[in-house]
């Protein structure tokens, strides 16, 4: 366990309060669990924050987590309740930042009649979490590093011959071994005609000579996530399979460059993209290239055209283009990048570092 | 696998259109997932449904699911977008009821601005979900038995020397070796003092003779959760032990024995809680006594003093009271029970069906 220092956290809290007067608001109720953990360390299925404009900061829990929030959430003021929202309503006057994109329709008409006036929290605390501080970078360090040892591990034996599930589960179990503290989503293992399948569910197909095997597949520690996608081939390549994982390595290689401060988030999508399109490939491609990656799989920047911002140092995203041939076969590749600071040279740090050469498995 | 048929998900459908009047809507637009996945079968992770008055459905997706809604998604047109709200919106004309416990305020605010009129949809499929139709019952049952088929195998070898986190790996590991396609919620194993937390997350602690230990967990088959809780004692069991489980296993079958057809829910939660009082007991106890599971691990009805409805048939609930000593150690018991049809005697069907007498383990 390493879970954020007391100073970690309250320096989360004043870049909150640092961005609050740009909301035109009193103070901010976070409502977003995930927001909830980032601000003040709680890990439980059921909190609130309610975080003053002065600083002053006041977590609500309820009372199956009494002792939990004493040893997670240091340095604030502790109500335990049944009516979080009403505790809550009880510590905010005048106008309130909300967090709209996720809270529900009916838990805001609570807000407002109990004399609540709520403007747009507008993703703000999603914004802190895109720069990562060097405490999670760490742990996204570890996550990832516990990913891909498992997969070298599982990359070693047979695949041939065992079910889609199987492998699936075997991959899983060496994550655990190596101290995940659970899988980070459901495994992806989609092999032969599968692969061309984005989002395939594992099923009781069994692996044989010839298939494409696409693993997506990461480790979760500490609450932190780790996203990598490697696709195989079992015995030697055919052309075709080794055309398009070629067309594939170079446009992940070119999306992962792009990854830079201050470029903008879009020219990723134009980099990784381009390359696609010069090999011919680009209608085979029908996935987004990749999201933010920290305490939610998929969070903040998304990578796409229309994303108008640019990239801060410490951010993590993944980077993972395919080739998706329906009927055939298909093949992705993805990283999780880490973004640098220019005094460490600016170049992308592979956090899942394992070549992204076509391997030919036994 | 055994996905809903094309009949079950049209008469899920025909239910929801026979409520709609109640509403006073010309239409239901459902955009909480699991319930889109009750009502047309889909299980990706992005999907809305527009259901009109007149019994016309639409389906809407992105591109990653074309071919997945093709194969999950019978009796319905199909709209393949990424604007799945915009291209909702079109659809609704009129007063449409809308998922205001679960939809954000910003959606919300998206489909006024598109000029739909909304009313609460008053949690109506969540309603609908509550009764169980015959293939989601044997899907239930089967999650069940792996359940406790896995414990069972568990307690038959030795437990002391292991830490919390190895004992819980290796029941969700003979989970899935038993046909469990995920583990159903993040197993909570806790030995000696922990077992005295009711939410506690296994740690490196060693297991000991002497020691309480609970597990509570459970299998998901196609979707649907099963929920068990067992406490066995390691070696022989100590006077304070046996009389908390005895407590317990009283309170629970009191608390089990009252989940009947047209029985009042609180009436559930008054025979458990009396039980315990009796023995002196309640001020240990402080979670909830039970909530509905399927396709959601926690949903309606949730068994509460303020519950004021009745049981239906075919409903399937949790009962699971328990005994909390800061710091010495708990006890609780819990199944996952089907209320049946009077046709078939009345009595509650225990669906994880084993011992809840005190276990003395190696």
């Amino acid at each position: 366990m390493s879970a954020p220092t007391a100073e970690q956290l309250a320096e989360r809290r004043r870049r909150a309060v640092d961005a609050l007067p740009g909301l035109g608001a009193n103070g901010l109720l976070v409502t977003t669990l995930v927001n909830v953990r980032y601000l003040t360390g709680f890990t439980g299925s059921n909190g609130a924050f309610v975080l003053a404009a002065d600083g002053t900061g006041t977590f609500l829990t309820d009372g199956r987590y009494r002792h939990q929030a004493t040893d997670e959430v240091p340095g604030l003021d502790h109500v335990i309740t049944r009516d979080l929202l009403g505790e809550a309503a009880e510590r905010m006057t005048g106008e309130w930042a909300c967090e709209t994109h996720t809270l529900s329709v009916d838990t805001h008409t609570r807000l407002t009649d109990a004399g609540v006036a709520t403007v747009p929290a507008e993703r703000m605390v999603e914004g802190l979490r895109e720069v990562k501080d060097y405490g999670e970078i760490d742990t996204l360090r570890r996550a990832c590093q516990i990913s891909v040892e498992a997969l070298r591990g599982l990359l070693a034996g047979p695949l041939a011959g065992r079910t889609e599930i199987e492998v699936a589960r075997d991959l899983e179990s060496r994550m655990l071994d190596l101290g995940a503290e659970a899988i980070a989503f459901e495994t992806i293992l989609a092999s032969g005609p599968n692969s061309a399948i984005p989002h395939h569910s594992p099923t009781d197909r069994l692996l044989q000579t010839g298939d494409l095997v696409k693993a997506d597949f990461g480790a979760r520690v500490d609450g932190y996530h780790a996203d990598c996608t490697r696709t195989v081939v079992l015995g030697p390549a055919d052309d075709w399979q080794r055309e398009i994982h070629a067309a594939v390595q170079a446009s992940q290689a070119a999306g992962v460059d792009a990854l830079r401060e201050d470029a903008a988030v879009a020219a990723s999508d134009e980099a990784a993209r381009q390359v696609l399109d010069d090999a011919g490939w680009l209608e085979y491609f029908t996935t987004g290239l990749g999201h933010g990656v920290g305490l939610q799989i998929h969070e903040d920047p998304f990578i796409s055209h229309r994303h108008a911002g640019r990239l801060a140092s410490r951010t993590t995203l993944t980077m993972e283009p395919g080739i998706y041939v329906p009927g055939r076969g298909g093949v992705r590749i993805e990283d999780t990048v880490l973004v640098t600071e220019p005094s460490t040279g600016g170049a992308p740090e592979v956090l899942t570092m394992m070549t992204t050469d076509l391997l030919e498995i036994a």
